[in-house]
């Protein structure tokens, strides 16, 4: 017999009684029922109910054990009484009468329980990962990250991709975030970086000729810290595609990212690649007040101007009368209630905004009629002729908004997803897809008037040279983001492969030849020996496994996160380094006063 | 049509004459015969001869194209001349007809011509390595790299493993190497390490409960200079098993490893596993002077001490009286001739030895005859014994060392090498695999006389704890070595999970529970709470895709390799921080004098 173990402990079945079986695993719960002793031993696969009576030899040895030792026993299986069957796990018909024990590893006492669902402190879980992890809950969120990145992998392969691996010592990166820095010993004083992304590995690669190019992708980033990221760093699946344009890249990862939520997706609905949206990012704007809209939510906001320019409610015929401002409609279907539109316009004024005006309808006298005070102020016309623009009826309500959009959208935006949430009106049990598309290359800073790229340097103008040289406020990209449920998910672009388009367009921004040099100069050398028109995106791995684990907090998705404080409590990084370390590097540590 | 292309530059045969198509790629070669211009057209999947006559609406543009644009071609497919069909090339029969062309990225003067075999110097394809990756013979190695990779993952994934990534941004790592130190940001002063190898993380992740691990692993090492590696960094397939001894963890990596060889293996034999011998660590330095053999070489060394022990060849016999001495014979079937005794000793003269003594056999008046200085000086009968012994024949030859092993072993390696090789009994077609198995736990220090870790302190010694307690020397590690080719391909053990074992080994490599609890604190104390038995390996990436690449230096298997002084010359890293980032990170460059 096999030293260890002859089943896992999610093996046995009725099939398997009287048999003399072999298993290792951990005392999950030992428990002692008139002098017979129970323990749920466990593995990676399952439980097994394991029994121990005064006949055996090894009582005495058994009665000694405590949770989470390490044990294996020998015994032989007898099927459980009818009465006791527990039909919930694959081994609840039968249980083993042990007959040998042998402690693999012992235990002290435990500063975490791994069986029952009590709360531990954060700073506990992650100093003793190794015991956090043995719980069911970890042990199923490691299993979905590992399986979703497997499934990727397959699913590119399957589409004519080859992983290449792209340096992680290298050069400073230009995606705009702080990098994190590796001194090096053989050169003093000079210093790697890690790669924010392989952004430009990646575009060297199609210059090289291989024409799809895939990567399950780490990618640091010195962030400060934030709740739902890593401190230091994240995965990406990374790719890239040459001869292509937006569309083809569009219909190689749908369904690579479709056929991940479906197979992990524990039966939520998942839209269909062919019907997700291709939204611009300006209707995106007004729609949803986001570029990462919920479409799990129905609401589409509207422009609803006409109606209010010159009209009672004095407040927004006067804010219509300067440049540039909007009043847009929230529908609110079934929300037809003072109560409701009053905590509505709370929300909003807690978010910082004077607060929404409303009118909702419900069964007057004359049948259906309209209610709240900004009805009252526009008169009946104007409410009639909004509420057919917005095809409402009788028990919905609408909530309005005006100024410039920039700086009531993104409230709209969260007010429509709350609005969704409490009327019910957003299907939780979905995962509802769209590509935004069209983002501008360009964006003007409001403070200094500056323009600067809007989101990096990679992406082709729709338009070519012509468009630059008109206004660049105006110029789309070729970029493009997969918003689901509400979160960011993809985000890519077609390539500004053309050397001469890369100088104006760094010229727009304010930057000279020096600049595109500096921040990529491999890159815009290798775009003077033959480029291929090339584009691709990179979707966020931690993320996606997040929504399918429904987990709001990244560090439960990953096996051996940092805390917030950029800390592994559990390796103790980072540590103090020793001077010969400091010396080989030629670095003098800064005494911090503090 | 599509916008950039309808077929591949590989796809088009007799059956597309006729049609329309549209190609990408870039122009390999380009030739004018006779007033026609013959362009070599080349994608990642092969190449289609394309050809543009004076009638061609674009013949004037055509004309202006050189080596390496990248160019959009429209064409119609014809039949080539029965005569000009080229049988080598799945697209040889025809060639297309250019109608329209659009130059997708045009070239300036190339540092480095694609096509043929023209040698470039190291710092040339590295600095322009995007051009030099265009290359047949790159293409061709970073595909296999690729598919390597792949086959290994799918294979792990068969036998119900599972990826599971550890952290990159860690702690320093007791591997022995150096460390590449990463400065923290919100921790000033303080240093994040890169991983040398996932080795703490794995055996915690056994800790954790899930019993089958593996990773295509990067590997950080702040390494000098060596051409046959990395500077920087590496890939391991990393895998590690609960509950498992050693013949469980050959069982399960060997089909892999063969597996990956028989696939990408050029149609070399492969050894089956199941015929790869067990050597113990001694039995192969013994044989073969080496703890990684090349089993292909059926030359196995032999103890012939007692044939010298008093005999008349004096240097021998007086060797002989010193402690810890013999002499040790390397059949050499074939080599029966003065000159290539002669010439192998000169080998041995230049690795530093005084020499190698020989005796060959040759027809003589009487039949076979023994000739070289040292059988006259023995004499016939242990001259003849010794043929006896290592089983020669006329024609045949043996060399002979003599001293202490450990001084005279390596030499003999590879005088062994040398001597297959130049009689060819290497059989240079096949891979052929050994388990070189009981490496001792501990060493003692030639000339400190201090006992330390042979390898490294992971591994559990065989006969526990009694055997610590027995004299260190003699104690055998389940640890383990996969030698193929004379490359050691794969390193693992099965490890020491025990608290108390591990602090007696320490103990007796002169270290501390304080030095445990540094060099593996967080280990150490996992193993406290309920330890598996546990072991597994690490299988070297690179060495193995160089291997079945046939290449000798490690940059040829690497897309964007540092050079050998740790540059990345087409990056530009190392490079020069900014004064912000060095204040960010609290830290001061040492002026250095040189």
């Amino acid at each position: 017999m096999h030293a260890y173990r002859s089943h896992t402990c999610a093996d046995l079945t009725k099939s398997n009684v009287g048999d003399t079986v072999r298993l290792s695993g951990w005392v999950h719960r030992i428990r002692d029922h008139g002098g017979v002793l129970f323990i749920d031993l466990r593995d990676t696969y399952g439980m097994t109910q394991v029994l121990c009576d005064p006949d055996s030899p090894v009582f005495a040895e058994v009665e000694g054990v405590r949770s989470e030792w390490c044990i294996r026993i020998d015994g032989e299986v007898k099927a459980r009484d009818e009465s006791l069957v527990n039909p919930k796990i694959p081994t609840g018909e039968i249980e083993v009468f042990i007959r040998d024990m042998e402690v693999l590893g012992s235990s002290e006492e435990l500063p975490l329980i791994v069986f029952g669902d009590q709360e531990y402190p954060e700073e506990t879980r992650l100093k003793y990962r190794y015991l956090d992890l043995r719980r069911e809950v970890m042990q199923n969120n490691m299993a979905l990250r590992s399986d979703v990145v497997a499934s990727m992998r397959r699913r590119m392969w399957d589409k004519g991709f080859r992983e290449y691996q792209t340096p992680i010592i290298t050069a400073s990166s230009p995606e705009g975030a702080r990098d994190f820095l590796v001194p090096s010993r053989l050169h003093p004083g000079k210093f790697y970086a890690l790669p924010q992304a392989p952004q430009l590995f990646k575009q060297l690669i199609m210059v090289s000729g291989f024409d799809k190019y895939f990567q399950i992708a780490p990618c640091f980033r010195d962030e400060d810290p934030r709740a739902d990221r890593s401190p230091t760093d994240f995965y990406q699946l990374d790719m890239e595609m040459s001869f292509v344009e937006q569309q083809d890249v569009f219909d190689t990862i749908s369904p690579v990212i479709a056929g991940v939520f479906e197979e992990f997706g524990g039966g939520r609905k998942v839209d269909a690649p062919q019907d997700w949206p291709q939204i611009p990012y300006k209707e995106a704007a007004l729609k949803y007040g986001t570029d990462k809209p919920d479409l799990r939510n129905p609401i589409e906001m509207q422009d609803v101007s006409e109606h209010f320019r010159g009209s009672g409610f004095a407040i927004f015929a006067k804010l219509l009368e300067q440049d540039g401002t909007e009043i847009r409609a929230i529908p609110a279907p079934t929300g037809g209630s003072r109560k409701f539109c009053d905590r509505m316009n709370k929300f909003a004024q807690q978010d910082g905004l004077p607060g929404m005006g409303y009118i909702f309808w419900r069964e007057g006298e004359n049948g259906t009629e309209a209610a709240g005070p900004l009805a009252k102020n526009i008169g009946p016309e104007r409410t009639e002729a909004i509420r057919q623009q917005l095809g409402l009826d009788k028990g919905d309500a609408a909530f309005f908004l005006g100024g410039k959009p920039s700086a009531f959208e993104r409230v709209a935006g969260k007010a429509r997803d709350v609005i969704g949430e409490e009327l019910s009106l957003t299907d939780t049990d979905r995962f509802a897809f769209a590509w935004i598309v069209d983002f501008p290359i360009f964006e003007k800073d409001d403070e200094t008037g500056e323009i600067d790229f809007e989101h990096n340097p990679f992406s082709m103008p729709q338009g070519g040279m012509e468009a630059l040289e008109s206004d660049p406020l105006s110029v789309k990209g070729f970029q493009y983001d997969l918003a689901c449920n509400g979160y960011e998910l993809v985000s890519g672009a077609i390539r500004n492969h053309k050397p001469d388009m890369m100088l104006k367009a760094f010229e727009i921004a304010g930057y000279g030849e020096d600049e595109v040099k500096n921040r990529f100069g491999a890159l815009f050398q290798a775009f003077h020996y033959g480029a291929p028109p090339h584009g691709g995106c990179a979707a966020g791995i931690d993320r996606i496994v997040m929504l399918l684990a429904d987990e709001q907090n990244i560090r439960e998705v990953i096996m051996f996160p940092m805390n917030q404080r950029a800390e592994d409590l559990m390796m103790n990084a980072p540590s103090d380094p020793t001077s010969d370390q400091l010396m080989e590097l030629g670095l003098r540590v800064i005494p911090q006063d503090d």
